[in-house]
């Protein structure tokens, strides 16, 4: 699409790690981008996220049907392609930010919004500092996305409220089955889920204790002590017959070594994880000779789009199309937040967060969210939890399964005339 | 309830791993129990299976309310409990069958309904010779249930079609996810199934292909060639950027090893704790040195009746119906079956098997189900696979979690004087 002498194209990029509903908040750019198309030309994706901008793999959203745009809402996973790939900081590699600079100038782009969570909210603040550092007009927003739930100022972040659900929802049926089974076979079940850092996706798993399953909860900000964790597990056994383990991937020792550690490190130098569900089932089964099951949920709680949370869903689009409003009038370098204004009945708006306070702060659990001993959820985590799971808003299935939109991604034609190497 | 001269007791018990719809097939034995007043005076079940029976813990479904039995529908695992015991035969152990009659005498039993697959068909045929060896009257009629579909005659088993539409399903979303990732980071996703001699639940996975989604399957039917998989795989990630693999549990090398056997050690020197899935993920890296994610779906996957089949809720339903039914028009040894009249509109009806046909019979994928090179499903299968999916029957909700009913489960008075130890 040609852009007017008054309009300008967006750019739109998908970060990190992908949800169950990032492409709703891909939903809300397009779609309130389209309605201000007064100002707004087009939106251009990046193929793979920010990599796209760097090769000028740009997608062209403008060929996509309002059906399709539409059918974001209900399809997990990125749409336009998600990468791992965290700009150094301009003095360091000054070299990628001018040559984006090149790519928005040689396609009219005068927005930059960035769908990602902490690493990807410190890339959109250096972004946004362009304009003066680089004299080349952009406004960058981020819009915020992570199942981790860790980013700072919003009450939560998008994509979480849908994994919590997943972990919630699974632990409880799990849980149904060990019961009926315990008497001869199965007494405990270990369920591993997300959450490097912070334990938001293993509390929602703390849910269940309402429904009467005795739950024992591994968070990453409790220092893990086998002694302790085998007296619990022996204790609940002994009064309940069988019981639920839900263990954080990031759970670890007090010298700091993860229960799961595998030596193997991601692109962003993170250790990957992956395994401490069979190590805490054998530690069990070592210690108490129970039978033992254990899940590694894996990719599965962060693409479940087909058991996502409504809240999630609303919230990850609000986020889209208010980072479009925001743009539209003028700001830079801000973040839309979820704001919490009543817990019962739950009740939210949007606010605004300036990234400066947003990048590199990386939101714990409180400790009055946990229990003192340590293995589970307090009320008021429970009261911060249970609204943000709430509702459920299942995708349209076909033969049995759901029908998840894959979009066309025409490429936009190339201007530039250099080839850009990673 | 007291029982009138004419009328008798019937007892129910769940065997074996539950299902995300074994309570649909009580609710069906219940329901229409009820609905035979006029023979049939009340449905004890057996808490913890055939176990309950033996030590005379009999529950008293009369004491649950219609909604309460409705809600069976709607809840996963095994409502009255489970066991995995398997009676030896008469000649080996009379203590035991001597013991069933003498709790059924006591309770004025006269239908043993036994809810369960392969090894409870086995069961529940030996009880059904007990009023011709034993001298004691009393019908026998097996409810199938496995997830594993591997029972004999019937054209799938009530279990299978919700376990076979949790894999596609969540084998779509992670592959989603992994498209989304795989320019920059992972490349091969590994889901490991149930399924230790039957690869039914594995094949359920070759149902996304039809999205595009390139999937390896490994099949217990088909020996496992390192070579041949990573070749397999390796030119799937070279056409496709990823790929996913559905791992069976039951995966086995000619030597008759299963995968998950495999001692390997992590970059610490640990020994990798259980799981086909992160063995295959490692044999993958090794080889290609793709980044990998895995999952093992473990309990998560037959309790999941937030997303179980409508159809597979229907069947199992009705086998308990049918079941009851049967025993009414004084049937013995008998099991309702699963009878397809057409793939295409889907159709079917119940029909009848003789258990003497289906004790100790295990019914593997057919080899014409399975691609020549034994990494695919064929369409032949295909077409069998997917009417078993079709439809939801979403549980209610409630904030945000499914709305499973727990039962009184009120015991009946023990009337014999004796104790049994198992």
């Amino acid at each position: 699409m040609a852009t007017s002498k008054n309009r300008k194209n967006a750019f739109y990029a998908q970060s990190g790690g992908v949800t169950a509903v990032i492409n709703a908040s891909a939903c809300g750019v397009i779609e309130t981008a389209r309605a201000h198309k007064d100002v707004i030309a087009n939106v251009y994706a990046g193929r793979n996220g920010i990599i796209g901008a760097l090769t000028e793999e740009l997608i062209d959203t403008g060929k996509e049907s309002a059906a399709a745009i539409r059918a974001l809402r209900t399809t997990p996973s990125g749409a336009f392609g998600s990468c791992r790939y965290k700009l150094k900081s301009l003095d360091k590699n000054r070299r990628e930010y001018e040559r984006l600079i090149e790519v928005f100038r040689a396609h009219d782009i005068a927005w930059f919004f960035y769908n990602g969570g902490g690493d990807s909210a410190d890339t959109c603040f250096k972004v946004s500092q362009l304009s003066q550092s680089m004299g080349y007009p952009l406004q960058a927003i981020h819009v915020p996305k992570t199942v981790d739930n860790d980013l700072p100022i919003t009450d939560c972040c998008p994509g979480f409220g849908s994994v919590a659900k997943y972990v919630a929802v699974s632990a409880l049926e799990a849980s149904f089955d060990v019961r009926s089974m315990a008497r001869t076979s199965t007494k405990v079940f270990v369920l591993e889920v997300m959450g490097r850092h912070a334990g938001w996706i293993a509390a929602a798993g703390g849910l269940i204790e309402e429904h009467g399953i005795p739950v024992v909860i591994l968070f990453p900000e409790i220092e893990f002590d086998e002694a302790k964790f085998i007296a619990k597990v022996d204790s609940l056994v002994k009064e309940h017959g069988y019981c639920t383990v839900v263990v954080s991937e990031g759970a670890h020792r007090a010298d700091g070594t993860f229960l799961a550690e595998q030596g193997t490190r991601d692109a962003f130098g993170h250790a990957q994880l992956g395994g401490a569900a069979p190590v805490v089932a054998n530690m069990v089964k070592t210690a108490l000779g129970h039978k033992f099951h254990w899940a590694v949920a894996d990719y599965l709680q962060r693409a479940a789009r087909h058991i996502a949370s409504k809240t999630d869903l609303e919230q990850s689009y609000a986020v889209g199309k208010a980072a479009v409003e925001y743009a539209v009038k003028g700001m830079n370098s801000v973040m839309p937040t979820i704001v919490r204004t009543s817990s019962k009945p739950y009740r939210w708006k949007i606010g605004v967060a300036k990234l400066s306070d947003v990048a590199n702060v990386e939101k714990k659990m409180p400790r009055d969210f946990i229990t003192p001993d340590g293995f589970h959820i307090t009320d008021k985590c429970r009261r911060y939890l249970e609204p943000l799971i709430s509702g459920e808003a299942f995708p349209p299935f076909e033969k049995g399964l759901p029908a998840y939109v894959r979009l066309k991604n025409v490429a936009v034609k190339k201007k530039t005339r250099s080839d850009f190497s990673l």
